[in-house]
């Protein structure tokens, strides 16, 4: 059976550790176990009355249009609520620049189809989104990653990358998984300068934009994209910057509903390639989407988010503060779901993992997060915390927990 | 930039018609037109009500799991009820041989993912399912278009053709779109002999095979598999069959819920191509259709479509004899949603259709129907008649015209 499979699928990374975050997933439903391993949205937060309601409404009044199958694009109405959205960050974008897709990941899925052939090189950040890992690995791709510091990736190596002609650039600018770091607004504009120079398309990955803890939101790359904004007229002719955006951590993840807004002839290929791969993603949720989300409660119910999250990453750092000496550091993100600790040199968080284990506590080691052309020993350091699922006394208890088995260890 | 999209996309087949058809499509909006081009199943027997019923149910009671992230394989409980099913057709398959998909067009996308690499050869019959080609021919597919007749595929041709080596085998056995042929028992297990002496997987797309109109249900080449009924007392560790099932078709297409039923080591590769294609297919869609589906109400409610469909079907056949001489002759199904109509040598299906559309009735040439490699002359004189979403009326008037406009022609 093995001789018969697509080579591109069978020599996929080693270091494409699914496997072991699905162990690690499996662990974690022990009972007395506290997980910071997950990326999970805080489910008491879900919408659910008024998607209940949503549900009603669309059944009721169309319910025959929101069952059959729809355009590859996607929903007008949703469509037109994500151009509005946008225009209010700036970026003057029509319903003709935006593809729904079945949550992120496909658009992930999507855009390798249209742009990564074997041994294309694609540079990423270090370490950066285990799914891109993923999805751009089964269709060949090599990984140049590049070092990031408290402001985002580094300049000049980033420059170097460039020089080498990748066929693109992945960056997550805003409260980065694993990291939580954002870019400034200095180096968002000089990695623009350094993509439209060099002619390398930038995919913008952006799930937690809108979770920024103070209502802050630094602008997307998409709204300050050179070459965009020189542009023929014509909003959005021509532009550098694939930016895919999400619902999963604003509704609900099991909507699974994203979307990818782009220059329209990027678009329309990435129309058929979609058309090919699902046909459409699910009317229905579409429908429930833009009848939950309309009429400003998406706004209000993000800022509810915010204040959650916000006060969860609060009671994190107050304990990570407590609980190590300062030959442990770790980010302090403004926004999103995960905080990324480093240990001391010579540490390595794999086996800090098992000791974390035999008291309960799980998290996902540093290592799953970096791409294979990374060194093993820069990998080894690192571990991500996720914060947005549990209650502060859970946190408390957890990082006491994982500070005992970092000392015993 | 056109120069920096992958080559396997650039060189995507001219005889791709998605475009075409999309047009087509487009047109079908004229308010007076009569369209047999399409392929929708009738939206006033979508099961509105009990969907009203499940989404208040879900919402209510299991809110939160509904609508977070969750397993790649699919909702356990809506596998075990296609496990059922498929017990109930002879197949003794377990929960870990089922992936539910978001739709079974994104199945044939994880399928050609895993097989296919450029220029690997497809036995497919002529003519074809169209998402099957666009799917295939992405991942760089050469296709093999064996002639079929009224009991299925070929087997001579097929032999030949598996000779070769190919990759895969792609065959809908029964009531196939877009001729809705049925294969014969004889041809079903001839086909799966030469698969299982040449070692070549067939995936079996079976989308339309709830609906035949006598309630008649032939084994399906999952069930009648001599490769998996070998097997080592394991059920399903071996097999030469990947079936597609959907529910598109049987509740609703907008839910975009399908399945792959297969040997547990293809399974397992399936589930991680997917992981990385869209984490996993939508969450709270896998808890209505269970909800909707359970207690026997899917296997009463597809009752109620094949009634309905049967009964279209027998109008527009009526409908034929007494507008068509015998120069034109059709297929007759006993299942599914489509009839394959040929006109004598010489005519072009392609041609009609302009005269059809100024009479305002429309359908798809058949031309769109066939892989590249089979000669376009042979392609020309079929055409595909829809008759699933019509009343009798409008299937009656719809075939008048067409008459006139083959008359005029």
């Amino acid at each position: 059976m093995q001789a018969l499979i697509a080579p591109r699928f069978a020599r996929r990374s080693e270091r494409l550790t699914s496997s072991m975050i699905r162990e690690l997933l499996k662990l974690t439903q022990r009972p007395n176990l506290i997980s910071f391993a997950g990326g999970l949205p805080a489910p008491e937060l879900f919408p659910k009355e008024r998607l209940r309601a949503a549900s009603q409404l669309v059944l009721a009044e169309r319910g025959e249009l929101a069952l059959q199958y729809a355009p590859t694009e996607g929903y007008v109405p949703l469509r037109e609520l994500i151009v509005r959205r946008a225009q209010v960050a700036s970026v003057a974008a029509t319903i003709d620049n935006v593809l729904i897709t079945s949550g992120a990941q496909q658009a992930l899925d999507l855009v390798a189809k249209l742009f990564i052939d074997t041994d294309d090189e694609v540079v990423v950040e270090a370490p950066t989104y285990l799914g891109m890992i993923q999805a751009f690995t089964l269709f060949g791709a090599r990984f140049a990653g590049i070092p990031t510091d408290d402001d985002g990736i580094l300049p000049e190596p980033l420059a170097d990358a460039l020089d080498r002609g990748p066929k693109l650039m992945y960056l997550m600018p805003n409260f980065q998984n694993p990291t939580g770091v954002s870019y400034s607004q200095a180096r968002r504009e000089r990695v623009l300068d350094l993509a439209a120079q060099a002619g390398v398309p930038i995919v913008e990955d952006d799930p937690y934009g809108d979770l920024g803890f103070m209502g802050q939101r630094r602008p997307t790359l998409l709204a300050l994209d050179p070459v965009r904004r020189a542009g023929t007229g014509v909003p959005f002719a021509r532009g550098n910057v694939l930016y895919l955006g999400s619902f999963s951590k604003t509704l609900a993840p099991g909507l699974r509903l994203g979307w990818i807004m782009a220059p329209v002839d990027w678009i329309n290929k990435l129309v058929q390639i979609k058309q090919a791969a699902d046909l459409q993603t699910g009317t229905f949720t579409q429908h429930l989407a833009y009848e939950v989300a309309r009429d400003g409660f998406l706004e209000t119910h993000i800022d509810q988010i915010r204040a959650v999250y916000g006060q969860r990453r609060d009671v994190m750092l107050a304990a990570l503060r407590a609980n190590f000496d300062e030959t442990v550091t770790w980010t302090e993100p403004e926004g999103g779901l995960f905080l990324w600790l480093k240990l001391p040199p010579g540490a390595d968080s794999r086996a800090l993992l098992d000791a974390a284990l035999d008291r309960d506590v799980a998290f996902v080691p540093g290592a799953a997060f970096f791409t294979p052309d990374v060194p093993e020993a820069d990998a080894r350091r690192y571990l991500r915390l996720n914060y947005s699922t549990m209650t502060p006394e859970r946190i408390e208890e957890g990082i006491a927990r994982l500070a005992q088995a970092w000392r015993a260890f």
